[in-house]
């Protein structure tokens, strides 16, 4: 056993959270932790799935009395039909951030608020999609590039541009399937039309349409989300950053930026470096500007330019718990609701920005591309002017805070491998340095996890303890989303120490690499990089993707997002390891066909494993990479 | 009081399901009757809109002791969320019909299995979006026309053609009120990306975007949906046919057609013509085949074929339970999963045929444009080759069938008015003899009678008791889908005896016109022609739509369709009356801005009004109309 004495545990989270709550008792903050309580127990119905309110004959509910709902719809085709919407409500979530992010290309103007950082990648995609880019000025091309990207969500005829970039084989099993997606929000409406009353009850058409509405998120919306944001923002690097509650610092004034789009933070970023907003928050007695972030708007902003990261889902409450918050700017996705009442407690500005995520109790500045710098300079100034109405006896900045490196995108980790390529016989830019290791068995495999936080688990003490046994057993984590924040928290992502706690084989590659054994990937729409990254070692191995001794897991997750990730993860050929039950239980048939041998894994060669005792969930990833490696003989 | 005695009564109907239903017991038939016992009382947290499922972290239900959901949602943002996504459902769901009819018309060509039959429409529809037409094929055409309705669903910008059909009024209404649908489907996937987690929890925005999604259907799928069935089957006319299950016949080969989407219907209902056929019916020893409709299919080829209506939304097992029903042949939506099993206790075939609607215990035989012909023919025969399997003791079909006179879209009232005109000083075309007699008092005004059938509702008895009252009073009906075949059951619509029933003023009119007081203008799809209808009428007698005296009804609705329904017709500024709450009394917020004075009445000048006594709702109605007459001055 190692000492993972250096790393923050739970247990120091937990302690940590407990005093702020601490501070919130004494202004009558509600809390997370109580609303749960409130809740509890939940809905049998409603947590296996057996529950419907699709039309208003009822809401119906399946016992063994009434094994049929009024219209005869039986329990295999209510929890089915539950579950392709759930997918779907995830699917449109992520491709409409996608969406966002090729208006803000189409946007982009010389010198406006938003440029294009890396007209590299933006040929690379013109040239994929045929576009011609000869002689032709970068904006024009932009301009092009995002037109066409928004026709991918509402084009006619044709599938998904970027289902090209899986190997042939992959694409052929989707054809087969009949699971390619054709237009993104198509696939969207269509899985409403198939659960509408009425229409489909067959569990295995509602799973094959929540595998396509799955992957036209992972192959489409969000694969454009991540594509153009690394466009507009610049395509992540390794940067040096930290992370946990202790990020905030009591003497600036701090803004915490939270949500999913990186528009609006990449805006706040600007502003808060802006000399004129430097001196404003001198002058009103703070020493400086403090940005950090929460949840995936975090992730964004850390990738790109380093910002601090204070901590993910569960601990946005707590950043304004901590009475130094100024101002806490959200965009959209999973922002608690709650935030409004609880910044009436504090002095905290609560500060909305979108039109589709509009709050009570919030101050709402409509952000748009036009108005950006005008927008984010308001809300800068609004946190800054905040910092004088701050009760000093309400401060209470927990201390905990690791060192973290970021920003693995693929372009970065293919430049890593390049770094220890023989230069002599190795092809550059290829994940072959990578894929020696694994065959090597120096690293047994990978585990891409990803997903949120939910208070149905110890939150992230699966995130951590999972990471922990995986390096432990040598193999390399990616993470992205609320399960990176956990690791970064943690000291996971320590470029320095986190090496030491693994096996010895994924320590040398670390060191070797001067890498820390998880690399963050990015935000959740960034799976898709994932989803790349994993094409492309199959195509540079010759191997099919459901070979790859890689697995994905998401052992906290509790958006519909999730499932949609899920969907697609699995439909790429990728076995998915889930910590919570996606509101299935309640259907053997729909069970089957998810995580049995002759439903989904027939189909895409991989399935999901939904496991609640964690240990057991890890020990199962663990086998199946294993299982991987035997079956390719390494 | 007048005497109603040749009508068919709702006890006389029920007498007929009773007696099918004890057809039933003796092969182990289960019901709808007997499954709204089993699942009676209904979960009131559903009932109420108050339980949110919306995250795994759930669900969640709010009480007094937990006002709150674990995310921190208070109930209206809950309720409203429900809310909105149920009306997304249905817009998807009537879209996606829209979207096949395009996508049906893109496949028309000279001789094939579908054609344009309505040229003079399809050139009209081709001016009004700007398409040239001049020397043009009318299949070139057809196809422009088409992939230019398709790119409605996914164009990267604009607002929706069909809006500026419109007055520039109610346009400017809905401009200033944000609400302007842009491409169909992405309106669908901002309402789920709205209600994701940790979105939008603001009832305003929610209902608002409700609207929205609501208009991208009326005025947008549904109305393509329209406008292309009567390119692809002809716009429909005044026609003679005969409704109630009295329309199956003993002796013939009965297929009954059951959906929505007309493509499969018009295949079978040609092919079932098909002197091929017939010998083969007879060869089997039947005397003849009958088609007979259920549900929109059936309103869809009554209309344009005057084929017999067998019933509506409730009595869809009831064709089943008469023991002669050979083939029910379905395409999409409002198809009770009870057939699959209803089927297997008698002989008949249960066809399914769309991948939208696949449904355990039924054949499946996929139907496509390229193959419509073939597959309707593979339908017709298989149908024809059960008849031997009839147990002849189990046939028992209903006596009860009236006339109906079907078909009124509003080129055929416009047509009828025609007729009334004065040919000296009148101009032709326009709905301006209507107004005068609306103007005069002759006619009180009218009400557009729509939705389904529901259990929580007597069936038919509210559609009945309420058009009986209104045309008791002089105000005229129009009326579609299941509320259109309630009317027909009942008699309503025989273009002879129907008008004794009404005031004399209407009555009047009828003879004059010689059309019946209860007006069918189609499917649930064709409330898009109530739209036009009212937005002609608004501009030839220059007052707002919100203006003119008439409102909407759903008194016994069910399905998400007709929340998006609700939607669209008060955005458009008609007052909307639902016998049936959906699923929102849960919150004095949301019910506020759904039903008070400065919701959305402030926003698009109307309201909905709920009230599940149905004697107050009609009451309500003539409130209204009456109110309406008065503020004109009339």
């Amino acid at each position: 056993m190692k000492d993972w004495a250096y790393l923050t545990t739970v247990e120091e989270m937990e302690e940590a959270t407990n005093s702020l709550l601490e501070n919130g008792k004494k202004v009558g903050a509600d809390s997370w932790q109580q609303r749960v309580k409130n809740q509890t127990p939940h809905c049998g119905f409603g947590e296996s799935g057996t529950c419907c309110r699709i039309c208003s004959m009822g809401p119906c509910r399946i016992t063994k009395k009434a094994p049929r709902g009024i219209c005869g719809c039986d329990v295999h085709g209510i929890v089915a039909r539950n579950y392709l919407r759930f997918t779907a409500g995830g699917s449109a979530t992520h491709s409409d951030h996608g969406r966002e992010i090729c208006h803000t290309l189409y946007q982009t103007k010389e010198g406006g608020n938003y440029t294009v950082k890396d007209p590299e990648k933006l040929i690379r995609i013109a040239k994929e999609w045929g576009i011609e880019t000869d002689g032709k000025d970068i904006y024009d091309l932009a301009h092009e590039v995002a037109e066409t990207g928004l026709l991918e969500y509402g084009k006619p005829f044709g599938t998904q541009r970027f289902l090209k970039r899986a190997p042939e084989y992959t694409q052929e099993l989707w054809h087969k399937a009949e699971i390619e997606p054709r237009a993104i929000d198509r696939e969207v409406s269509q899985s409403l039309h198939m659960t509408h009353m009425g229409c489909s009850s067959l569990p295995e058409a509602l799973i094959r349409q929540a595998l396509r509405a799955g992957l036209s998120d992972g192959w489409g919306g969000s694969m454009m989300g991540t594509e153009f944001s690394d466009v507009l923002f610049g395509t992540p690097k390794p940067v040096d950053t930290t992370a946990n509650l202790g990020v905030m610092e009591k003497d600036n004034v701090n803004i915490v930026v939270h949500g999913h789009d990186p528009s609006l933070s990449e805006m706040i970023v600007y502003y808060a470096g802006d000399p004129e907003m430097i001196a404003l928050a001198k002058s009103v007695g703070a020493k400086g500007i403090t940005i950090s972030g929460v949840c995936c708007t975090s992730n964004e902003v850390a990738m790109r330019h380093g910002i601090p990261m204070a901590g993910n889902y569960l601990n946005q409450e707590s950043v304004v718990l901590t009475g130094a918050c100024e101002a806490i700017v959200v965009d959209v996705q999973c922002i608690f609701p709650a935030l409004g009442p609880l910044s009436k407690c504090f002095h905290t500005k609560f500060i909305t920005t979108s039109p589709i995520a509009r709050m009570p109790d919030s101050e709402f500045i409509r952000f748009s591309a036009a108005n950006a710098g005008e927008n984010a300079k308001a809300i800068v100034k609004m946190a800054i002017e905040n910092f004088k109405n701050r009760n000093p006896e309400m401060i209470n900045i927990p201390s905990l805070k690791q060192n973290a490196r970021v920003g693995y995108s693929v372009e970065a980790i293919k430049k890593v491998l390049d770094g220890v390529a023989n230069s002599q016989v190795d092809e550059f830019g290829t994940t072959k340095p990578l894929i020696e290791c694994v065959h090597s068995g120096v690293i047994r495999g990978a585990v891409a996890m990803v997903g949120c936080n939910n208070p149905k688990v110890r939150p992230d003490s699966a995130h951590i303890g999972l990471m922990k046994k995986m390096l432990e057993n040598d193999i390399i984590i990616i993470a992205s989303g609320c399960a990176a924040q956990a690791a970064a928290k943690a000291g996971l992502m320590d470029p320095v120490q986190a090496k030491e706690y693994c096996g010895d084989g994924l320590k040398r590659v670390c060191e070797l690499a001067g890498i820390p054994p998880v690399l963050h990937m990015g935000s959740c729409v960034d799976i898709s990089r994932m989803m790349i990254l994993a094409a492309d070692i199959a195509k540079d191995w010759g191997i099919h993707i459901s070979q790859v001794p890689v697995v994905g897991c998401a052992p906290e997750w509790m958006s519909e997002k999730a499932v949609s990730i899920g969907n697609y993860v699995v439909a790429t050929g990728i076995e998915t390891f889930l910590g919570v039950d996606p509101y299935s239980k309640g259907s053997d048939e729909v069970t089957r066909l998810l995580q049995g041998e002759d439903g989904v894994k027939e189909w895409v060669e991989a399935k999901f494993v939904v496991e609640t005792d964690i240990e057991k969930l890890g020990d199962k990833m663990i086998a199946c990479i294993e299982d991987k490696r035997a079956a390719l003989g390494i």
